[in-house]
């Protein structure tokens, strides 16, 4: 291969410097329905509200873009992930808070993402019973995957397989928004 | 398809509002040896040091990380050009300056990215002779081009389509690295 990697002299440490801010990758994962855009959106508001550069990379947006070639089979779902990571990966690079928001339901694809990122990922599991996502339901999909017009979804008819060792677990059907933002913020700010 | 699109409710305004800088992705094309990168990094120094959040996204290391899975036959080269277009889309999203630097030879690939970003694409045409790019030959390709070593090399064995409408067109055989970044540097101040 005839590439070689550039530094261009500056780094993240020089562009942590300038925003005032250590960068991490926080990787929200849980089941649909479970709350992971709106706690995501919230930690993005409190992060914006103190000054901090903060970007949420959703797994949903980035289907509309970078990954709107890949599908929703085993391998392209793998590929997805990969991407998001990678893309992540240059985010923190950049100095930026970045936050996926994403059921990412395989222990694998999430510890991939972990060995890309190093110290700099941080697993947030949004924790909800199946119960109470499907009751909550807000984009109507469990109806649709109950009468099987969403085939392998995630909570019903594929697996999610739960975080053991996650940075961060926040149980999103006991704790308001509020609090579940407030305790990945306060972990976040023992980074800073 | 059952994904919606979330804005998170902050948006590329607030994120520039916040920073105090407007973001544009500054397409650099030119040939191997023009000083795409010398000129970029060049360019980074000089808005970091301006307090401006800045980010190189080089075509080399992302060779190296999102798109290894890519080779350098016609199609992974469009597709290459094209999802770092999509990320670029990100990264003026997230509020940063950002520079591409990539030989990007053809003018469909680089309208493509253009299309993309509208108003916030500039390319940046790093205009220099393909006897000037080969006497430097900084990484040694030139040779091997020259040797039957490398195929399809941009202005040995394959075309180099000279953008007709970059926003800016810097002379790199003929002016100096500081003003060609002066150059473009000029032309930021007037965006923000």
């Amino acid at each position: 291969m005839n590439i070689t990697w550039h530094d261009h002299g500056i780094g993240k440490k020089g562009r942590e410097k300038l925003l005032g801010q250590k960068a991490v990758l926080l990787w929200f994962t849980g089941l649909s329905g479970s709350g992971k855009s709106t706690i995501a959106s919230g930690l993005q508001k409190k992060l914006m509200a103190e000054g901090k550069l903060c970007y949420i990379l959703d797994g949903d947006n980035i289907r509309h873009g970078l990954n709107s070639d890949l599908g929703f089979g085993a391998a392209d779902r793998e590929e997805n992930i990969r991407r998001i990571g990678e893309v992540g990966r240059l985010f923190v690079d950049a100095a930026v808070i970045t936050i996926v928001s994403f059921i990412s339901p395989y222990k694998k694809d999430r510890d991939k993402v972990r060995s890309l990122l190093g110290k700099h990922f941080i697993e947030v599991f949004v924790k909800c019973s199946i119960d109470e996502c499907e009751k909550r339901d807000p984009k109507g999909l469990y109806v649709k995957a109950r009468n099987g017009e969403i085939p392998d979804f995630t909570g019903v008819s594929a697996p999610y397989e739960e975080p053991l060792n996650a940075e961060i677990v926040v149980d999103s059907d006991r704790l308001s928004v509020e609090e579940c933002v407030s305790r990945v913020y306060d972990y976040l700010c023992k980074l800073q």
